[in-house]
Formats: structure tokens, C-alpha cells, sequence
């Protein structure tokens, strides 16, 4: 959904707006590929955070927390390693970590974010993180997104990148972002990094509930595999370089936010999109709920199961498999109303089996994107939500991979 | 767990206590196969029943669960389909398969239960359970207890049935029981069939909560893929056929309790064991919770968590996913107190990676069941839970098999 006021930029990233520099080097975290990010602004900014709500929250969630409320510099991202689960060494290592960033690009120690993917429980190779941060910020430039934007990577098999213009009175400013995936993806802020940058000049008062909203309804609404990592955040740094500045007080705004809410919903598909062994995107549109949070439930509910799951694997039209979710999810409904469409084909009404053409079923179910209409018939409340199916290959990355 | 006032009968079932017949028929629900089983005693009885929670419960709960207050003389199951989602026609459906019971049987149609299991949504082929009925109430027998165990089946290898004889002062009494499973068990409401028997006399007002009890101990401990089924419930029936009556006061109530609690215990094991696609029983002990409610929302919490699931699956010691799911089951707890043992080889302590030997852990995860032990160190209240891993199998089974 574009419109006239912003566009898409094909290539960009989240170094495209003004001020921002980014890269992206190998330091031998991982045992192969890029693994240390690294963004930085000249000019102070201010940012906005969302965090993930798991207890075991590793110390860069924490240290992060703290940090958005201060002028901010940089972001540090090391993919390879999920620092958490690690006790005292673990807050010793992600503020050694912000401190080297902070002596190589001069800034304040307060001003720089850090985040961390990967394995659980091991000590990251400081050492390691010593020589590639000194790599990192050698390195940084304003085409270094896609460098960034490869290094946080764990199990995708693709870097995620956006960038939006935005044409205001007095000039032009941009939105930028990148972010990572795969696995450990769930509604529940959404289990995964991303970070955005904007070269607007805007209060942190106002970016926070911006970057809450939209990722209320973008990372918020996707899910993998139902869990909350330690170590997800969604991140934004606005630095003013553009000269726009964003006011509390007309469109400007709402169209700000909205921008916003669009790099964000790009980005949370390409997440599921990219999930692991994912094979179907099931594009779960709630309908006449009472209110917000029990169209929220009744999707993650229905995208959670994995009875769901493997019948979108399957390409089953096994619409009794969603009642069998909707009926678990713990909120209160009428069965007797609830209509079901895979597609446009309608497979129960009233909560009721329909006799349908299977034959119409399977072709929406070959698709890679499967459109699902639940209608509660309850109240106005409607929102959209992205799963994903669960493959063998799911279960084979899962099998293996040690995070 | 055996002792001096009882012993398992290695080859009974359901129909083992005095007075209990059985049958199971082949009648056409399925493609092939037994597919509808019939339990009757001439004496009428005493119920007790513990039924699912999903708001899309086929009418066989609807109607069950008003009957099990009345004096009960049968116990209709089949397999094949589930009666679910059918409108009014699945109530007038479940209504005719007690009739017609009745008739066979020269009972009260309300003396009659009926459950069923299979695919959600279609029609039950009433002219083959009409002949099928006909039929099993002419093969009801004592010995029939493995047709009846046979008939009830889905997706489940082999059958499950248990038998326990009790010895008390003037006589003894036997307490059998089958049960199916496989698919959608969950441990809120086991989310499976279990019908237990027994020849004592007892009131309904004794044997309901005893029937609770031991169902919150053992079917509401287990889980296989974290869904309700629309089908579900634990049942108990009391003939009274042994001439022992069990009164509230006196030790005889505690001993008919723990046995009954037992016989749970040893089907919903098989349950587990036998749940689809699994490779692993992973035996959760949760200790050191501050209540019973905690203890049991962490150990669904692990347990249903699929990248817990996969890691077992690969036989990986990944404890921090353990931890990642710990952090996300939504109740408060210390991270920095919790101890984590897979068999006897600690893998963590207060909340941080302790670096332990491959080798041994490896050799634990190999087994067929392993053992794993949470001690939140927050109190006094513990609870073992069982679980399984998620194979390709399992993704096999459920992509293909329409329920």
C-alpha cells in the first residue's frame, strides 16, 4: 500500500537516511559469514525501543532499555552469539561491548545500543569482538546497509532491508531499516531484531509511541513458532539530519507514523516469509471480534497450532483443525456464528462444515500465500496476522541447530 | 508403582470388572477397522467425567456430561469421526447412537453415553452405525474389553488398556480402563478418551472428585502437541457388581482413590508414548514451585514449546530453549535462582550455563524417555509432567491425516 505521499526505495536500507552510516564485518563469532553490525549517526538522535517480555531478557535487552532514553550514537548488533543466560559475564560483556564502539567513533559510552542473536549460554569471544569492532567502525559508510543488514543474520536465508521517502512541505526525509528472523517468532513482540533509522528530527516522546504502535500492529501480529526469544527488540533512531522536524500537532504526524507502520509491516513479512522451513504464509484475516485483544487471541491461538501448522503444510482445507485452535484459545465467543473462508471459498458457516469444492480449496492452498477469514459475527474489531506452516524442514533446522 | 493392596492385571481392560461387557465392530465409520466399541453393565451404575474445555465441543460432551448424573448402564464410542461442528444434526446424531444402544440394549436412553473421535465436520454415516450397533450389542462380552479398546483407536499403534485388582477386608474389586490418544493432547483436559470401569459401589459424589483428582494428576499432566480436541473426556462408571461399597469415611475411599489415580497414570503414559510420530517421552519433573498452579503453567510452557520439542527431537542438550520457554510462560519467578538437570548431569545453575560433559548428557538424550528436572528454588511444590519430542513424523502425520 503505497500512496502519494511516500515511495519505496528499491534499494535501500537502514543507512539511506541522512547522517547514517553503517557496516557489517566478519569476526569469527560465527564460524563463518558476517557477524558484527554496526550503525552509527554523527548528529545525536533520539530512539524508541519495544522489547521482548521473556524473563531470561539477556543484558542487551536490558542495557538497551535504559539507553533509548538517552541522545544516541549507535547501535551494535553481533549475530552467532545470544549473549544471554551468561550471569555477571554476560552484563560485563555488552558493556565492553558498547564501550569499544564508544571509543571508536568518539561518543559518549550512554549513547550506544547494543543487541545480540544467536546461541544461549555460551560466552561471546571478546577478544573476537575487540578486533571486529575496530573492523566495524573502520568500515562504516552510507552503502554499508547491506552489510549491517547481512551480519545480523542467524538461520535466514535472506537480508531484510527497507527504506521510504517521504515528501513533506519544506523538503524530504526518509525511513530506513533492516532486520532478522527465522526462528523464535512470535506475536509477543515479535522474537526477532530490527532496527530502524530516520533522518527526521523527532521527540522521543513522540517516536516511542510511534514505533509501539507500529509494531503493535505489524511485528506484534506475526508468529513462527509461538516462542519469545531472550534477545528480541525492535529499535529507532531518528537523527534530524533532514531538517524536517515532526510535530506533535497535524498530518505531518500521522504520516510519519504510518510510514513507520509500513517499513515495520514490510519487514515482519519478510520475516515470516523467511522463516524457517516456512512453504506457506497463512495471511489469518480476524473479523467481527468485540475488541482488539480478542482478535489478537484468536489469531495466535490459530497460527500457534501446530495442528494448524502441519495441515497448511499438508494443504489440507482442514478448517476443523482452526475451530479445534479457536475454541482453545481461551476467549469467550458465540461457535454458533463463526464463519470460515480459505481464499474466497467458504468452508463453514455459523460454526458449521459447508459442503465446498475441494478442488477451489486446494488451489488457494497451493499458493505460497494463503489468505484465511475468520468472522466472529461478534463485534467491529478486525486485524491481520502472518503464520507460517511447519514443515520437515522445520523440524530438521530445529533438530540441529543449537540456539 | 505397585503395593501390597493392589496388582495389575497384565492382560485386562475395560470390561475385567464384574458385570462389565464390551464389545468393538467393524461398521464402516472408517475406511477399515474397528470403529465402534460398547461398554455395558446390566446393574446400573454411578459416573463420574472430566470433559474438554474447547468451547466447539461436539454434542457427545454436550450430551455426556448432563447423563453422568443419572444411573448409567452403557457407554457408546466410535472412531472415524469426531461428530463435531455438525449443527443440529450432530445433536440429533448423538441422540440416535444412544437410542439405538438403548434399544439393543433394553436400557433408558438416558442411561446411555456416547463419545466419539475422528474427523471434525462430516456426517456420521448413520444406516453403518445403526447395523454396526446392532451388531455390537450382540458380541457384548466379557472378553470383549480389546475390541472396545481396538475400536476406539485413530492414529494411536497399538491399543491401550489397564486392569488393577484391590484387595479389602470382605472381598476385592477390579478398576479397568482403555484409552485413545495420539493427536491433540494437551494437558487442560488430556484431550483424548479414557473410560475407566470398576465393580465397586460408590456415589457419585465420591467418585466425581476422585475422578478429578486423579485426571489433574496424570491425563491434565500430559501433552503431545498443545491442543485441546473438540472430543475429549476422561469417564469413570461404578457397577457396584463386586458387593464392596467404598463410603467416604475410612481408608478404603484414599486406596479406591490412588488406584484409580494409578490406572490414569498407566494410560495416559501410554498415551505419551504412543503420541504421533514421537521419539522421545521427555519426563519433566518441576520442582521448587511456589504453587501447584505455577508449577503446571511452567511445565506446559516447556513442554509445548516447539523449539523444546525439536531440540529433543535432535537429541540436543539445549537447555537455553528450556530456559527461552521458561522465560515466556507468563508467571513470576527468579531467573538467577533457576537449577536445570537433564538425567543427573547439571546444565544449569541459577539461571546461568554450566559448561558439563557432552558425552553424559548426549547419553540421557539418546534414551527413549528422558528425564529432566526444573528447580525454580521458589518453594515447596512439585509436579512431574510428561511430554514429547516433534519429529518428521510427526509433520508426516498431520499433514496428510485430516482430524
Amino acid at each position: 500500500m503505497e500512496n502519494d505521499y511516500y515511495k519505496k526505495l528499491p534499494q535501500g536500507g537502514v543507512a539511506s537516511p541522512q547522517g547514517w552510516n553503517a557496516s557489517g564485518v566478519a569476526c569469527g563469532i560465527k564460524e563463518s559469514g558476517r557477524d558484527l553490525g554496526l550503525l552509527y549517526t554523527e548528529l545525536p538522535g533520539t530512539a524508541g525501543g519495544v522489547f521482548t517480555s521473556n524473563l531470561f531478557a539477556s543484558p542487551t535487552v536490558k542495557l538497551s532499555r535504559e539507553r533509548i532514553a538517552n541522545r544516541v550514537h549507535a547501535q551494535v548488533v553481533n549475530s552467532g552469539n545470544a549473549n544471554a543466560c551468561m550471569g555477571e559475564q554476560g552484563y560485563k560483556d555488552v558493556r565492553e561491548m558498547a564501550f569499544l564502539a564508544a571509543e571508536h567513533l568518539r561518543v559518549p559510552e550512554e549513547s550506544v545500543l547494543v543487541a545480540s542473536t544467536g546461541v544461549i549460554g555460551q560466552a561471546l569471544p571478546m577478544e573476537n569482538v575487540k578486533a571486529g569492532m575496530a573492523r566495524a567502525a573502520g568500515e562504516l559508510s552510507p552503502e554499508g546497509g547491506i552489510d549491517a543488514a547481512n551480519a545480523i543474520l542467524t538461520t535466514d536465508t535472506a537480508a531484510k532491508q527497507v527504506a521510504m521517502q517521504v515528501e513533506e512541505e519544506g523538503g524530504s526525509y526518509l525511513v530506513g531499516g533492516m532486520a532478522k528472523g527465522a526462528g523464535m517468532i512470535c506475536p509477543n513482540m515479535a522474537t526477532m531484531l530490527a532496527f530502524l533509522t530516520t533522518d527526521v528530527q523527532i521527540d522521543r516522546e513522540l517516536l516511542q509511541p510511534a514505533l509501539q504502535h507500529a509494531a503493535d500492529q505489524t511485528f506484534n501480529l506475526i508468529t513462527v513458532d509461538g516462542d519469545n526469544s531472550t534477545n528480541d527488540m525492535v529499535i529507532v533512531m531518528a537523527n534530524g539530519a533532514s531538517g524536517i522536524k515532526i510535530n506533535r500537532e497535524g498530518p505531518a504526524y500521522q504520516r510519519f507514523c504510518s510510514v513507520l507502520q509500513e517499513a515495520c509491516r514490510e519487514l515482519s513479512y519478510r520475516i515470516v516469509d523467511d522463516g524457517e522451513g516456512v512453504t506457506k504464509v497463512i495471511a489469518l484475516r480476524v473479523k467481527g471480534a468485540p475488541d482488539r485483544g480478542t482478535a489478537r487471541t484468536v489469531a495466535r491461538a490459530i497460527l500457534n497450532s501446530v495442528l494448524v501448522k502441519t495441515a497448511f503444510y499438508g494443504e489440507d482445507a482442514n478448517w476443523g483443525r482452526i475451530f479445534m485452535a479457536l475454541g482453545n484459545a481461551g476467549v469467550d465467543f458465540n461457535p454458533e456464528k463463526v464463519d470460515l473462508f480459505i481464499g474466497a471459498v467458504q468452508v463453514a458457516a455459523q460454526g458449521r462444515g459447508l459442503s465446498f469444492s475441494e478442488e477451489e480449496a486446494a488451489a488457494v492452498l497451493r499458493c505460497r500465500e494463503v489468505p484465511v477469514t475468520l468472522d466472529l459475527n461478534m463485534g467491529q474489531e478486525e486485524l491481520l496476522a502472518w503464520g507460517t506452516d511447519l514443515s520437515h524442514d522445520y523440524v530438521s533446522i530445529n533438530g540441529s541447530y543449537r540456539s
